[in-house]
């Protein structure tokens, strides 16, 4: 499948302004940016990630535009292993993924914003927030930890929040990798067994996912409330792990391509004699 | 005069949300604070110093607010007088002023929020802004530094990002020191004369005062576009340094007393045997 034509599916999966979320409606098995042949797909995914390596040597180069690639998902989703897996070509130079634990010691006496503000990529590069400020709407929403017209106020800031981002010259990408009910037990189960895992799972998981309709609900709702033009949000179907990477590895490109970034020009003639 | 007099003296000094601001049209001379007796003045304002240190420990103790002050106005309008001179008897352990010069290395990689979020304040704590956010409003649109619908939108990300602020927290407070073109002169004079004062004074200082008006116009658009009743901007007459620093001192007074701040509860009963 060329670019244009993965592109057009992809689009069914973004999350229109205003749109209702029904995630359960959604097959976390579809693979929208298949071309049909794991071959082909392999060998696409390998292309998609050599021309980001690419795409992000410009954005460097150019400095006039930054990328904030925003990954959200149940736990097990697979939020690291896109991380390590699609942006394993491009240079740690133009690249910064910050993972956003619970707010923490002087972050909890600023507002939500603060923390994820103060790590937004400056224009050049890239960065990637594993978990973000929409935990601060979802789980504060989920654990009544924040009263429900404070919650829908925090939905209204994070708007205004990227609007700001946008118009200021960030590009901002948000996705939740959508994992069914089963494949998370699965992946738990197989943490749980396996020892280089077990580190990854904790009680409070297993606990979560006795709650996971009412997280699904929290976030469909905080994805209604945050999918704009500027800032949209795509459910990346993620139970496969390969094709969850295909997908974030095509968008990616997508979004960075329509940049049409360029080189800039050279600061010295070409018939500069180097002595 | 009493507080409540004092505060509805200055209430007429609030720039009321929608309303037109008109600069030249107040005058700088005015007194609005004074209670008519310079020593009644005086030691009304060594009383406000004392009750700010006071407001200032329940705020700290509490850690249930933020307050957040920003000093604006014309060149030699006094921002940094006032800071040293109203804030003398506060902890420095509870209360940070930051300078904000013009963008320099990496902050002018991100938006022009992104330095003065990193630098609002904590919970428990006062910032003072001796310049700020509105810098990139008002400067940039007299430079041309930025197009005209841009300043817009930037006027509607402040609103939008103090109006985060407060509702995360903070009081966010606005003072503009409004100063006579004439005391300006005065004062400009005095730093070329003056060896101690002459670091303060740069060649553009003067190369600005040559564009008044449109400087005065900019920021009127500025403080028009983005008082609000969480975020209100006042108008503080500024040819008396002293008249200031006490008007300054009663806005600050009230608006933290209007927190109610107390004193935490003890946490040891008081009967505890400490051997």
């Amino acid at each position: 499948m060329n670019g244009q034509h993965a592109l057009k599916a992809l689009d069914a999966w973004r999350v229109a302004p205003g749109a209702t979320l029904d995630l359960a409606a959604l097959d976390a098995d579809a693979h929208p940016a298949s071309g049909g042949k794991r071959s082909t797909d392999e060998a696409r995914l390998k292309d998609l990630g050599a021309t980001l390596g690419e795409l992000q040597g410009r954005l460097y180069a150019n400095q006039q535009k930054a990328v904030l690639l925003v990954l959200q998902g149940m736990d097990a989703s697979g939020k690291d292993g896109v991380v390590r897996r699609v942006f394993s070509q491009v240079s740690p130079l133009g690249v910064r993924a910050h993972a956003f634990a619970v707010p923490a010691g002087s972050e909890t006496r600023h507002d939500f914003l603060w923390r994820v503000h103060a790590q937004t990529p400056p224009r050049g590069e890239i960065a990637i927030f594993n978990r973000s400020h929409y935990e601060d709407v979802v789980v504060a929403s989920v654990r009544n930890l924040v009263p429900a017209p404070q919650v829908t106020r925090r939905l209204q800031h994070i708007r205004h929040f990227e609007q700001m981002l946008v118009d200021e010259g960030t590009v901002v990408l948000k996705l939740f990798l959508h994992l069914s009910y089963e494949e998370q037990g699965e992946r738990l189960r197989d943490r749980l067994a396996t020892r280089e895992k077990q580190w990854k799972l904790q009680a409070s998981d297993i606990a979560d996912r006795a709650h996971w309709k009412t997280f699904r609900r929290a976030w469909e709702r905080a994805i209604e409330a945050t999918s704009t033009d500027a800032a949209p949000w795509y459910v990346v179907p993620a139970n496969s792990r390969f094709q969850r990477d295909l997908m974030v590895a095509e968008l990616m490109v997508h979004h960075l391509a329509a940049l049409h970034l360029e080189y800039p020009p050279a600061t010295l003639p070409p018939d500069t004699i180097i002595p």
